[in-house]
């Protein structure tokens, strides 16, 4: 894949929290690096009436915080600042539009960001389309939440059709683009040692953590349309699952990977009133305690105009995946508000030995931990002989770490961000959502709302501060396991 | 199994290099650690006349150094002292033998080390009994060479069968008593990870090298009788191969580890008239250069009083295991003196992928290195995503360390022979070698040895301080491998 010196990155929202937090610093890092293809123009457009200047003071005041004092080089911000433009403009508005189609160069790659609520998605494609912004190789990339069900998803995605080919479509996940995702393929599909017993035959099951220690942080009345299962398990969480779960795909390239997610997501067992009361936990927080400072619950949180919700900001799925490779092996996904740690991890746990003949010591199962947040990596949950003359035979557990930072030629592992924006400017959509992956999940957590609101399937209160309702142990429990964390 | 308050050690060879080196070390560690049992007493026996004082003496000056200065300490060597004694023994005349039954006492355990020469063995064994130092629950200690062959080492083995039963016999392969070594079986039995792909389905090849800088070290006239297969290979390179090879016993007893061992040596595929030439190298050294010295070649060492020898001091040998498990799989072994690092490993290296979707990086096999010798450890080679943005899935190989001394209660990794004197004072003989086990990797040995004289397979000289004749990299070459070192 050659680097495309001609494109044009054009940041719808570039005034909004995703830009200031994430999009520039990643464009950022990326030109400090040398990553950027050298004609690479930057264009942020949002709405304030403001000049450049102004613009890129706003934006310096924002990025600069977030790239942190002892990476932050004034020479590097200026240069960047020289990629960069801004436009006025209303996304609902037509006329705004005739701008844009002068800025932009058929000759070159428009790649269009929407950093906006995915409400305007619809205005801004046909207000491009009908002021001719749009060429054949003009790429689009949208952020979450596309739709909140089946339906409302397969709108967005006929919308976008309509202008732009599923090759030239990029839905971000931005767990795609962690390095430590990355690695777990690689680990998967580059090391004979683990690949050939990533089955049901050696391991005994999966377990999915995304715990965040926030809470709506200011989105109420959007958060309580959505609640946590369409907000996180439905994107992260199945990704998640689909990477660990695939069949190899027959070569690293967008169409092999997505086949085989897609594959998983048609097998995962349908959650229907027959089973959800015994696979699904929902909970809510009350009010608790989060690192001595006392915090709300979601009732009390600011934006909150209801008396009593019925969404949940806490879920665990106990899920299965009806295959020849996954077989009998529980995933069991979790994830909440108001949680104790920022933890996001994956951990596969290996089946017992068949026959222990260390005795006195006890079974200690194999796990490999995939660790998204805190302290991104991998390690290895092995068993060794204590170095001890003590007993004959005692045994130790080990945790091996494969560690990134060792085989770096960064000093610190990139941000999501940065690699999806190399690909998308490479036109590279591996570690993209395709159109029928993000369907098909839609239709696994559907069947799973709908059996929760038929079979009543209650939110259970929880501390804010803890891991979730006790229900959410339970789950697990119930199956003589428990949760790594 | 509890320690046994009344042992008795009596050392035959008291005065001889190995109890210097090896055997009084290890019992000062014991007791400096408090491992050896509160009434346990030590007996040095030798022919030299002297007085206890003078021996401790004489031993001192050999242990202090053996131990190093930082770790010796003569209140430990005081308190050590006072368990020792010393009784001057002609081991040919019987008439010495007297005092040694008044000294020992059949209500304690007597374990008689015979730290000689194995032409002694009979006329030892002989005496002990005659003179009534032997009771039901005396246990004896070997050391090898235990024969030159099948038919010396069962004359021997018959000898001391006259007087002890076969779990009174400790017959000493000091590999076994080697942390790393019995870390092995750990690794392979307490983790199902490692466990469940132990077979031809997933490993490529196994190697396992010997290799010594030194050479001869004066024992010319005893070496050139036996070189390198007899020396070396028949035990301890057997053993190492029957630890990696042998099915999972079914429990950690003497008698269920011997029992799979011996399988794998009646699997060992002969090496006869039909394969010797395709199987076997043979080497011996010429002069040649060790760390920037000259050192002489095999017929000008010190001792040397032939022309010619056709006596081997390399041999590397391609074998073949006959069973369900093994069955394609070759092991490589390979020994010498005078290489150019002392190294003692065995190397586990995993089949190739069976599709390489990581394009333009080369496909690296996984591989399992444990190392006895210099640094001991375990290690595993795995691949994994090189931290960096340069390129999209750059691969990089890790090697993940399964450090000991991070799990340890000593603050060093103790030596084969504490561990292996802990085993015969508490009776366990799981990492000592059987009569069955010793007598069929003779069986093997021999008919190499025959085969190599009817079908000519000449020694290929070498030069001292290189990895040996060049046929021995054709060896594993040919079948495009390579030698891990």
């Amino acid at each position: 894949m050659s680097i495309e010196a001609g494109s044009d990155l054009i940041i719808f929202g570039a005034m909004g929290d995703l830009s200031a937090r994430k999009l520039f610093p990643a464009l950022y890092h990326l030109h400090h690096c040398d990553l950027l293809p050298e004609g690479t123009r930057i264009l942020g457009v949002a709405r304030p009436e403001q000049g450049l200047d102004d613009f890129l003071l706003h934006l310096k005041a924002r990025v600069q915080p977030a790239i942190g004092a002892d990476r932050w080089s004034e020479d590097t911000w200026m240069s960047f600042s020289a990629r960069c433009d801004y436009l006025v403009l209303d996304f609902a508005e037509r006329r705004y539009y005739q701008a844009l189609a002068d800025w932009v160069s058929k000759d070159r790659t428009a790649i269009y960001y929407l950093a906006t609520p995915p409400g305007l998605f619809d205005q801004i494609c046909t207000h491009l389309d009908s002021s001719q912004c749009l060429f054949p190789s003009s790429r689009i990339v949208l952020e979450k939440p596309i739709g909140h069900d089946l339906a409302s998803c397969k709108q967005v995605n006929e919308i976008v059709a309509q202008y732009f080919t599923e090759e030239n479509t990029y839905r971000i996940d931005h767990y795609l683009g962690k390095e430590t995702v990355q690695n777990l393929l690689v680990l998967r599909f580059a090391n004979r040692f683990i690949n050939t017993q990533w089955d049901q035959g050696c391991i005994d099951h999966v377990q999915i953590t995304v715990a965040e220690t926030v809470g709506i942080e200011g989105r109420w009345s959007y958060y309580d349309r959505y609640g946590q299962l369409r907000d996180m398990v439905q994107n992260h969480l199945m990704q998640l699952l689909c990477l660990v779960a695939m069949e190899p795909p027959n070569a690293m390239t967008a169409e092999a990977i997505r086949e085989e997610k897609v594959k998983i997501l048609r097998a995962l067992r349908r959650i229907d009133d027959s089973n959800v009361a015994q696979s699904v936990v929902r909970g809510q927080y009350s009010a608790g305690w989060h690192q001595g400072n006392a915090v709300p619950g979601y009732l009390q949180e600011e934006g909150c105009e209801l008396k009593e919700s019925d969404t949940e900001t806490f879920v665990a799925i106990k899920a299965h995946i009806d295959n020849w490779r996954w077989a009998g092996v529980p995933f069991y996904l979790r994830t909440g508000k108001r949680m104790p740690e920022k933890l996001t991890e994956i951990v596969i746990t290996y089946k017992s030995l068949p026959h222990n003949i260390f005795s006195g010591s006890e079974d200690t199962q194999n796990r490999l931990v995939i660790r998204l947040q805190p302290n991104e990596g991998i390690e290895m949950q092995m068993v060794s002989k204590q170095n001890t003359l003590k007993s004959k035979m005692a045994l130790v557990r080990q945790t091996l770490n494969l560690d990134f930072l060792g085989s770096s030629d960064l000093d610190r592992i990139p941000d999501a961000y940065e690699r999806l924006f190399i690909d998308v400017i490479q036109g590279d959509q591996s570690l993209f959502v395709g159109r029928e992956e993000i369907e098909e999940s839609w239709v696994w957590c559907d069947v799973i709302t709908q059996a929760c609101g038929r079979q009543n399937v209650k939110i259970k209160p929880y501390h804010a501060g803890s891991w979730g309702p006790a229900k959410a142990e339970l789950i697990i429990e119930k199956d003589g396991r428990a949760w790594n964390v």
